[in-house]
């Protein structure tokens, strides 16, 4: 009924994007379940999972949108007390959110033809990333 | 265990939104399911789903703050690799998100009294959505 | 299989946040659930959840964020419509979103170490919140 694959991936910092789409495919196909939801979830508070068309136009675009509510060469308390330079991250990452749910029937994703699940990198340097893939259905 | 509904509807493009309960409720009300939780999805990267206080006034004030970080006149890389219009779309709807994920408990949905599951559209034309509600429980 | 349990407090108003970990953790380990997903969902349109590292700077730089795509004395056409004051408070919660959904497993969330789920308080007065945390798996 319940079925985790743990997906790990490095990022080269801010602005870097990768598309998760083929590992949540797979780990559904390897499973037994047919119908259910799977959530995407990244570890971290400084990175984001939603959903949106994979092509580096895009993603340059929602980085862009960012900067305009959380510049990354901002002023932020978050810098003030841990003498740190990710105060925009973890902005982003709070709105982006850190995981996506999307629901599956006859072993398919319901996504459409130009939407990937994506894991958004915010951190200001590269990351090591973990995502949890968690299947629920039957 | 898991029971499906698709809805389908006519969007008449951005600013454009959709009270999403009364099919949600009526999903629950026709499935065996007394507690679990309701994914709501819609297909596609240039719509998302949301909850808010549906009327008339919210829905535009959130168009316009939209408006503020992802103006929809703006400059969008996505406009040069496509030569499409719909940069703004994108950039709302990963922003957004698109699907909400709300818990049912004796049958019932746990929403306030002025907070409605709702679509919003953000692409720049009219669009026919499809959305996955995706109930889980027992 | 499906668990609920349901977490009530009361905020300060715009800018507030409360830690919900704890009441989530316990909610796992009082279930006998192991591996699964926790949703966890404020009711009412005017707050949200999301995860975050729960310390006030963090907490502060989201809110200017907030401000700057909907400021709290803006104007909003929800305001004319009742006369509240609170236009930006349910835009806020429309794009941070009324729930977050995240995977547990071998009896523990897959939370990063500086990463809490959090309630933020939109609202512009004092609330007294119902937080929904729906533990699904087996």
């Amino acid at each position: 009924m319940v079925v985790t694959v743990r997906h790990r991936l490095e990022t080269s910092g801010q602005g870097d994007a990768h598309d998760l789409t083929p590992a949540v495919t797979a780990a559904l196909a390897d499973s037994h379940l047919a119908n259910g939801i799977a959530t995407v979830c990244v570890v971290g508070s400084t990175a984001a999972v939603t959903t949106l068309e994979f092509e580096s136009g895009v993603v340059a675009d929602l980085a862009e949108a960012c900067e305009r509510f959380a510049p990354r060469t901002g002023e932020y308390a978050h810098h003030l007390r841990w003498n740190d330079d990710n105060g925009s991250s973890h902005v982003r990452a709070a709105l982006l959110g850190p995981s996506v749910t999307i629901p599956f029937t006859d072993r398919s994703l319901t996504l459409g033809t130009w939407q990937q699940v994506t894991l958004v990198e915010l951190d200001t340097r590269p990351r090591a990333r973990e995502v949890v893939i968690q299947l629920i259905g039957d």
